[in-house]
């Protein structure tokens, strides 16, 4: 019987160093191809198995990523956390999922992800003033910010351009012929919901028309509070024409409190969300909406961790922004 | 300084056991009034303060709950899962979700979890034929089925009576004039697709209609299958006048298809879903739907799990079975 082929034996044989090799064969994705293309011969050329255990035995490392969101059952999440945990699982990592939902001490929730022995974390939502993270994870284990950020930060971060997402349904709007453009907020201790705001309050100014705070919902906007807002501006003499939502989610509450004041959509009034959620796309609700690319953005935040787990660099930490995109349905 | 009261301590004063004010501190359920009345009382006078640490230490475990479930992009599962989460959180639980699609070996996913130093599993899916967690797990910690359970099974399991569902699809259809009635399942596999199944293939015989092959929809159903069975079911000349969809999420793709086929919902073809999920009370989409009563359901699965895990006995395995809720909507 012939000795096992290592490893090491292939990055001989290739002419990389062992850590190359294992991030070829963790599928880490900036690795240049010709050092690539030199490590997959000589796996071919020395029939070289790799197997699990090995491998987790170089990392050294339980290829267990915690995913922490702040509600699972908001389809922005679940429909990320989706995209996330097959792309990990492709990677040979597992994903864990952590609703802080309910629970106010953040740092509770974090000193038990921390018991979990865990490879890294992705967190999907932090406030705009979290120091927590920064202070009790420090360099223990790898961290990326996904969709929200806070303001003071060292971590690596994948997030949406979301001012520039709510330029552009302002914009859009005004080219349908809108002047009363109403905004419904979220929580502004998030970066996602605030910077949709100040994208709104900036842009209607840039654009030359006029801000109306009675136009404008801000906290948290719970069902009752979404309808009654919606009633109030659509019983005024100078109603808004169009409604920029923060959430397809609240968009839907919206569509359905139009109807309820027997207004039509969008003759009578324009409704744009964000998020592009799978159900703004069928047919019965066809909303407008700023996709901010989600899965692209998910596996971004799943590539840079792993790359800083397999890595084990400290490195000087990015901002990766995506650009949001207009999806123009039935709703404008 | 005085010596710190201990659990003892209470159950002495309150003349219980000190499991008893564990049970008490943990908000266990099933506790007679009295004794509970006794150890709050106890708690009061002493001035107990009980940690958080020495709780777990008294019982031992991570109080951490394991919840399974195979797609936690589908809106059941994220909605059952918040209810869990959040029931969990009040009763000193955390919920660590897993999900397991895209992974074919539910062996390696059990012992992923057995490593996790879980407390116990809820499993919201499981095949009908899986004897995996039945083997692996045993009797290493508490385990109960949700929503889906195997034909074998020694654990306890909550789940709905899904062939009574399909029935009061039907006789709600009847009753508004049907008699050609299609049939939209799912991978029968899994319990509630299958049961979903029977129940709509009995009671279409017991109602004395006839059960034509070419209106039932088997195997996975892909939105490019719903859209091409719907496509050709409506195209015979003996066209179905209404269709029951196994889920919700079907249903929606099925109202879709009928739109696209330039026909009518409820006029000309009446669409009934399973589920009720969110976004099926929308008065855009407004589907008839069989409820599971699913924050019931995933409320019993929690409690009957921490009944297990802080009672810490063999107990005979039960069967809770939930009835059905037929919630009329605007498609039928």
């Amino acid at each position: 019987m012939k000795n096992k082929v290592t490893i090491k034996d292939v990055a001989k044989y290739a002419g990389v160093s062992p850590s190359t090799v294992s991030r070829v064969l963790n599928n880490y994705l900036h690795i240049k191809p010709d050092k690539r293309q030199k490590v997959e011969e000589a796996i071919k050329e020395l029939n070289f198995e790799p197997n699990e255990i090995a491998r987790s035995l170089i990392t050294n490392k339980s290829k267990t990523i915690g995913l922490v969101v702040d509600d699972i059952s908001n389809p922005f999440f679940s429909e990320t956390s989706k995209v996330i945990i097959l792309k990990a699982r492709q990677l040979g990592y597992e994903i864990l999922i952590y609703d802080t939902s309910g629970e106010e001490d953040l740092k509770k929730t974090l000193k038990f992800l921390l018991s979990r022995n865990l490879s890294g974390i992705i967190v999907g939502s932090v406030s705009r003033y979290d120091q927590n993270f920064e202070e009790l994870v420090g360099e223990s284990i790898p961290v990326v910010y996904f969709n929200r950020k806070p303001e003071k930060s060292n971590f690596f971060s994948v997030t949406m351009d979301n001012k520039k997402g709510s330029k552009m349904t302002i914009s859009h709007l005004i080219q349908k012929g809108h002047s009363r453009i109403a905004f419904i907020g979220g929580p502004f201790e998030y970066s996602t919901y605030y910077d949709r705001y100040l994208g709104y309050y900036e842009s209607i100014n840039e654009f030359g028309l006029t801000i109306d705070e009675e136009l404008i919902l801000k906290g948290k906007p719970t069902n009752d509070y979404i309808q009654n807002f919606v009633t109030r501006i659509l019983s005024k003499p100078d109603r808004p024409t169009a409604i920029v939502a923060s959430t397809d989610q609240i968009a839907i509450t919206v569509l359905d409190a139009i109807e309820k004041n027997n207004f039509r959509v969008p003759n009578d009034v324009a409704v744009i969300g964000f998020d592009n959620i799978q159900v703004s796309s069928n047919p019965y609700i066809g909303l407008t909406t700023i996709s901010q690319q989600k899965s692209k953005m998910a596996e971004l935040a799943l590539n840079t961790l792993i790359l800083l787990i397999e890595k084990n660099l400290k490195e000087t930490p990015e901002d990766v922004v995506i650009s949001p995109k207009l999806i123009t349905r039935k709703t404008t």
